[in-house]
């Protein structure tokens, strides 16, 4: 029995929960497991208790596998300095992710943010396996955006390049946004803003939607899809209006990148057609005629249960291979 | 007396005039000519005009330097194909660029279009130096712009990325531009854009302007200068225009790229303050509170009657030091 370093251990640290796997060089999830996040106590203990946890899995495999790194996706990470930052849901203000794995052992360890981790899942495991230049945006309580130039993630200067989400939606919009400004892109194409924009409509419209009977603070995107699966006009204009809002700043990034195309993962991108459909068609009616039909808009090809896991592990293997910048760490 | 392939023939193919130089690694032009483009002829003659005109040229140069390849910049090239295609300012509607020049020797060859030569000269030779992430803008009859990231340009999937010309502005504008649609950023921030600009404030405005003497059909960029450098307060209003416009949608590309520095060059770039200030100003105020002032916004360091000669010089440079794709040929 020999000791291969065929396996990462791929940590996707949320706000409540925090899961993780050992995932192999194909992209395959052997073991996996979740453990309460609990930022009420100290990070080292959360540390610790991701060691006991990973080494028990670890432990349960045959055949005397190492890890061969450590991933792990995290709201507001930054992959140059292997930290988190003010995270939006953590009690935690600052955490050295490095540096507290560091006590369990020498590592490679990369840290990400959730829209870069899925970005280089779909290359490495997904939809854009073989692609040296695309788009992957995430859909969930905001917008985010991990974008692949040459066959390396888009970082910057800093680590914190590809804010999708706070791009300035045309025409001008008032919807206030957490970063403090007004009309940004997230306040309108994510589960947040369609439920803003279902409310928005409901302000607009006379013809009476089922939507109406649902206090505003419990309305969901999913409320509005099958609201919208069940024929309702109110919602369907919703994903409408949210498609149009995502297609026409598509069409931008398609001039400025032209990538070989652009995924769409997360809740509201189940949707499928409701918001694939009028995205699709607005972006191309925004792009000048010689590049229309010319990106095609794909659904992720990660299994959405693992998707986080796989994209924290695509992160480390990637940095395995040596494709990424060791980054300043 | 030996033989040493230590310069490049550096070509800036433009609609009148061609260029040329024999530029070495450092960015010195150790020679120069033009001559007429005389795109009424066959191409043919002209690569063969060039081919003796820079023979000519290496024969004048002391030391027996040889080429190591040649870099051509023109506008609608594709650095993919090494074609030029339906350029608007040349009868030529296709030129096989490495195909013709094949026939006087098997020189690597690099084609690209003008901001992107621009981007590539910055970096090697200007005020990019030693940067791998920032973005060059052109700021003449249209609005061009060349993307580097990990310092590598981004060509996207098929030579043609970069495209922030045809961003659209915001808030909308019927301004019609050249690519079929309505309201692009080069409508507003270009030579021709702010002559467009001049024009809607005098339709706005009621103060007299000394640009209301002038023939809007002669109306130039460099006349709006003179006036607002001669305190015309409507001259001044459409600097401050352009600037809000071109400032607003480079938030955007802050946000996207995260850059270390944004430049400008050409025509209007060369206004200094009376542009800079004010798109300096919108951009900060574009951009969420934690990323204001932290992109700094600089004219080119290249010599302006030289730049376009650096920057196909640097085209080939690169590519012969291995740092561009070799891309398609």
């Amino acid at each position: 029995m020999t000791t291969t370093k065929d396996l990462v251990l791929a940590v996707d640290l949320g706000g409540t929960n925090t899961a993780f796997g050992l995932v192999d060089r194909s992209g395959q999830c052997l073991a996996r497991g979740t453990m309460a996040t609990d930022s009420r106590f100290p990070v080292a203990q959360f540390f610790q208790r991701l060691h006991e946890n990973s080494q028990a899995l670890l432990a349960g495999l045959k055949g005397g596998q190492a890890l061969a790194g450590i991933g792990i996706g995290a709201p507001n990470a930054n992959p140059f300095t292997g930290t988190i930052e003010h995270p939006p849901n953590l009690q935690w203000d600052f955490v050295d992710v490095r540096a507290e794995l560091a006590r369990y052992g020498p590592f490679p360890v990369a840290v990400t943010n959730d829209a870069n981790a899925v970005a280089l899942g779909e290359m490495l495991f997904g939809a854009a396996k073989g692609m040296r230049d695309f788009i992957a945006i995430t859909l969930g309580t905001g917008l985010g955006s991990g974008i692949v130039v040459n066959g390396e993630l888009v970082y910057g200067s800093d680590g914190l390049a590809g804010e999708m989400g706070h791009l300035t939606v045309t025409p001008r919009s008032d919807r206030e946004c957490g970063c403090g400004r007004v009309g940004c892109l997230e306040t309108y194409a994510s589960a947040t803003g369609i439920v803003r924009t279902a409310l928005e409509l409901m302000s607009i419209r006379r013809a009476p939607s089922v939507l109406g009977r649902i206090p505003s603070a419990e309305l969901t995107s999913r409320l509005i899809f099958e609201a919208a699966q069940s024929q309702d006009a109110l919602a369907r204009e919703a994903f409408e209006v949210t498609g149009r809002v995502l297609g026409a700043k598509l069409a931008d990034m398609v001039l400025l990148n032209r990538p070989q195309a652009i995924i769409l993962f997360g809740g509201l991108a189940e949707a499928g057609n409701l918001i694939f459909d009028p995205t699709r068609r607005a972006m191309d009616a925004s792009l000048p005629a010689d590049c229309r039909g010319k990106v095609p808009l794909l659904p992720s090809a990660l299994d959405g249960s693992e998707a986080a896991i796989l994209g924290a592990a695509a992160t480390i293997w990637t940095e395995l291979r040596g494709k990424v910048p060791p980054a300043g760490g």
